[in-house]
């Protein structure tokens, strides 16, 4: 594929984790009497990876997410000149994603940027007041998990075609675990795109939400090293 | 197959995708204190697919709805002669589906075509109260993604197999974004069923679970063709 | 594999459905605050399902079920002489799962087979109150399309070894609309487990837990071999 | 892979089960009307096992659990001279996963160990006050049945690559049925983690959860055995 084409793909697969993870929280969590809940937003997190992995997997690899591009890089698995477009591409479909929610979102009476619009937090603006050491722990070690999977489910020895079924209910589990934490990020772009919107303190929180995820994802990249090595003889 | 079984094949179908997703919704989505809620009814849709799919995926290639015909279409994967016959098919389908649905929800004491029987609609008939504008834009993005899902988990270069899982959890996710805006159609024949039943407003406001799927539908087989060109060299 | 080594995959087998699917709904649906509901006892039935698919399909081919038997013999795929060893075996297994059950939940202080322990009903015993018509009409086709799911998704030109999960999803959406109204059977050998301890109204109301699921099966059977015509040429 | 290597996998993947699973009980699961419930939790606890079964099933078969290690050795599927570094390293890792929700917990105000941290208990220590008798059942049945399962789907007859889904959504459908009896363990090193930061009543009740789970599994074992026997001639 062009890089032209392995753009467009992660522009589209994460303008569509923003809208339809963030979607689901702003629109149908709290949903009076049959809100889907955090469970509900856990699991359309996942499904918009899960989705797009088998839609798009075989055109950009399916990141979305700059922490994913950091860890496939420290693993070896992705080349350092496409780290820049890739991230470009993903930013810019995080903020764009954000953008068809605003669009959607504001066409109910009552709607206000004011409810955070699923924004990430930490201290008073963790959904549960965890505060940033909590936050900056999670954050570091869901990141780390979340691209053990990767490279694990993506190497040549698992199964063949599973991986986006272990990466997309992974991103689900990580959720389940993390959301009254952090309201969890794992992936830049996706904080990117909200804090923009709101603005104020969740673009001065935005930091520890590039600087974490992508922590936690090099450390996977160098951990999943020790497991290539060849067994002594 | 012969047309005839795939016609048969596509009207079980959306005859399924009718009872099994309205069904959930009207039956067991607000039951007292142990209720599926929104997150059932989302998951209830897309296993009417997922089912579906493996069931019947080899007979007629499961559309269950015209936008996914539509879009198929656009993208040059469906025949122009097929099309009459399927959405017929597809819209019986729905009709029966909704028609069998009555027969079993109509013997519950106090049960009321009032209650909207599943139906789309926007503004006051919207869940959430909604904007025309908003529900608009909602069911042609919704439908956009789920044909650019379905392009490419089918595309020959996606894992084999597995499209089905793809598509149909893009189907629950779709639902756990959406529901709340427009109780959710991506699919005119869907949307049809229930109407007839309700009729008044839900006729009235039918127009738009059209036009805006198939709008949505065709987009999404324009912009897939763009990762078909060969890269440069 | 043996006839007793299939009997006793068979009885395992829905030992683990009656242990599974009763038991999830008579300890954990209603459980103060934080109980899983319908929705998790939906997942349940289809998960006890999914797992035996997996693990005992390549040894009895996992009927678990005397519709399954009935539908997979009137499809032409299952010999006559096993049907009453299988039958056998499954109610015999979900008897077994019931008396486990019964001694796991007994252990609360405050049980009481008085709650239903799980039963199939219809009228007054239907949780709902729906009507003995709307309750035959719902199990006949939900057994239908139960069985029109496993026949497709077992047929050589469905993805191989995808079947256990379109089965077992299966059952769950099954569950997911018909909950609310029979408890939902579409099994007899899962109602007759739980009814032979409740007694009373459960074993007078049996008999329609095993007529309208084998009516509906066989006519799936029947249905699907349609769909077995050559197409003309 | 080396003895170093698999251990390692093991380590992480138990201390990501303890983590996952626990914390997502302790974090998410009554978190204030957008909880995710014992639901949530039964599938966060499945999920880490599904999800490591993809990343490092390769490497060390992902056990993640003495219980399992035991039952694929009484199966004959797993040497004797690993079963004492498996089950250090599943030990240390649930030890490890305890610690690390522990530094992610304390971070909120009013956090407290007397809420239990996600320990196996019995009698007043059951969620649901069963029984020590009902526990003690109910962890020998759902650990047989949690390594029928597992040697099941592992089996060579069985679909191949499936096995980590019918694995962790059993972890899922055991945790949907117990939770309430005994907090759900079916795995020591999950029991241990926990229990040593609680102390007292937790570690009392842990011998339980050590025993019953290894029988359980053994007993799997010698039934799997059965079905291993070719058919008479």
């Amino acid at each position: 594929m062009s890089i032209q084409q392995k753009m467009l793909a992660e522009f589209i697969g994460t303008l569509w984790l923003v809208l339809g993870g963030c979607g689901s929280a702003v629109i149908a969590a709290a949903f009076p009497d049959v809100g889907i809940g955090l469970l509900g937003v856990a699991l359309a997190f996942g499904l918009t990876v899960l989705t797009m992995a088998f839609a798009i997997g075989h055109i950009s690899g399916c990141h979305l997410n700059p922490a994913v591009s950091f860890g496939l890089w420290a693993g070896g698995r992705f080349p350092t000149a496409e780290l820049a477009p890739y991230i470009l591409a993903q930013v810019a479909g995080g903020i764009a994603g954000a953008g068809v929610l605003f669009l959607i979102a504001s066409g109910q009476d009552g709607f206000s940027l004011a409810g955070g619009f699923a924004s990430n937090g930490f201290g008073e603006h963790s959904p549960g007041g965890y505060s940033m050491t909590s936050v900056l722990i999670t954050e570091v070690v869901m990141t780390l998990f979340f691209l053990l999977i990767i490279l694990g489910a993506t190497d040549a020895r698992a199964p063949a075609g599973f991986a986006p079924i272990a990466i997309g209910l992974g991103l689900t589990l990580i959720h389940l675990i993390s959301i009254p934490v952090s309201n969890t990020s794992v992936n830049p772009a996706r904080s990117t795109g909200p804090a923009l919107f709101v603005g104020d303190w969740a673009l001065s929180q935005l930091w520890l939400f590039w600087v974490a995820p992508i922590a936690g994802a090099i450390l996977a990249g160098m951990i999943f090293r020790f497991f290539e090595q060849p067994a002594e003889h």
